[in-house]
């Protein structure tokens, strides 16, 4: 896509993401706000997650009508410019409901081919990580603004910190390549969704290892990982931006030792 | 203890929390700076828990100088007071060294017959949580101060949002009863560390179970669960305040159901 104009696109990605962040936390840890109302009320994920997605829809309506929408909450509006914009607008629920700072916004901008730029948001932190597909990643934070760097060196499994969401969301075979893999792990970390790989990206975690992944989830991740210096593909070592299996690492060592351990469940 | 001055005893320690603060974030992600070491050169945690507990002795000796110290770091002093100043400079080292926000500096003080007032620190995302055992609990965050209460109205398992450190902790039937009871609840959350009892105090998580947890894991979460209305005891229902088997709870009602479910294994 020669006519990218990437300044343009992440500024209003930018845009979309600062629009978010007062939706999501008017509804994050709404039981210590003297306006709650009683928890059988309403859901305050759900009413954060339809806001968020109506909102950004509205904005991308007006910036760039001809381009497509997807998100998890409305149906699919199909562009015609041949970039998508990809919305989870609460990833992490689970974390989001129990008042833990890991839940993250997403945003990725897609052509034809997969995504090529995208914002992986924490808005309660202030962390705003941004990457563009192989090329760079940065994160923004209280004011400062750093190049995101995957960790170097680790090139073992023993020597790695590995995060997956659920380890109970593997089945069958799956299950068993990745408790042999994590238990040779250094350390494990479970539950951070998109943030793990935000995480990745600046150098913490050196695995993440996922299946059963939508569309919406992993498109925003993979602009930040790879534009950090990380691999990401599938479980076969394909892209991985249509979801399914997700491996990333740190190291294209790590990554090629991860492939190998997980290769009996690949799908 | 009649002649706590609870006012100026917070008072100190909000100034411990606040000397910690500097040091644990010059220890933190520090992949992403410019000035970081080789990782073969030094350890970030240790360098940090180290740096920080000398830190806090330093300045207790200065303004409390007939307080006892116990850390994880040094060798305990022995006060005349009858107080001791319980802390753990970098609580969660795992998710410190992965670079998530959820490891906290603990600071509690102590009376003869445990823990009086507390605070659990998270340097990153600026939030202070404070307890005063039994009376109050607040949080301190982006300039506001806000008072914690537990969450109201859960009193089954299968509503609750229920976290451990690690399920691999659990010895034996201690593993047994934490499955059934994990199994039957409605979200689970691994590896906050003694976050996860404040995020019970603002009213996100339900209930926390863990064990083998040493004296200075402990002091700090009591006052800011019980001030915050939670209920916090040992397996036994007795005191939780040396260590060892720990359930926390949002309600007593949930208190007491998960107290028969770990029964068979509480020691």
């Amino acid at each position: 896509m020669p006519d990218l104009d990437v300044t343009a696109e992440l500024a209003l990605a930018a845009q979309l993401a600062d629009a978010a962040r007062p939706i999501a936390l008017q509804h994050f840890r709404t039981g210590l706000r003297v306006d709650a109302k009683p928890a059988h009320e309403f859901d305050p994920v759900t009413e954060a997650d339809r806001a968020i997605e109506a909102r950004i829809r509205a904005l991308l309506a007006e910036a760039r009508p001809q381009d497509g929408v997807l998100g998890e909450e409305q149906a699919e509006t199909v562009g015609q410019s041949g970039r998508t914009w990809v919305i989870d607008p609460i990833d992490g629920t689970r974390a989001f409901i129990a008042g833990l700072p890991t839940w993250c916004v997403l945003i990725a901008l897609y052509g034809p081919d997969g995504p090529l730029l995208s914002i992986i948001d924490q808005p309660f932190t202030g962390e705003r990580y941004s990457g563009v597909l192989n090329e760079a990643a940065w994160l923004e934070h209280a004011g400062s603004r750093q190049p995101l760097r995957t960790r170097s060196g680790v090139e073992r499994i023993e020597d790695a910190i590995v995060s997956t969401t659920d380890p109970g969301l593997f089945a069958g075979e799956e299950a068993e390549c990745f408790s042999i893999l994590s238990q040779g792990a250094k350390v494990r970390r479970y539950g951070l969704d998109a943030y793990a790989y935000a995480a990745l990206a600046a150098g913490g975690v050196d695995l993440v290892i996922e299946s059963g992944l939508k569309a919406w989830d992993v498109g925003a991740l993979i602009p930040v990982v790879s534009g950090a210096g990380g691999v990401i593909t599938n479980w076969r070592g394909g892209p991985a931006h249509e979801g399914g299996q997700m491996l990333a690492a740190a190291t294209p060592q790590l990554h090629a030792r991860a492939l190998d351990l997980l290769a009996p469940a690949a799908r």
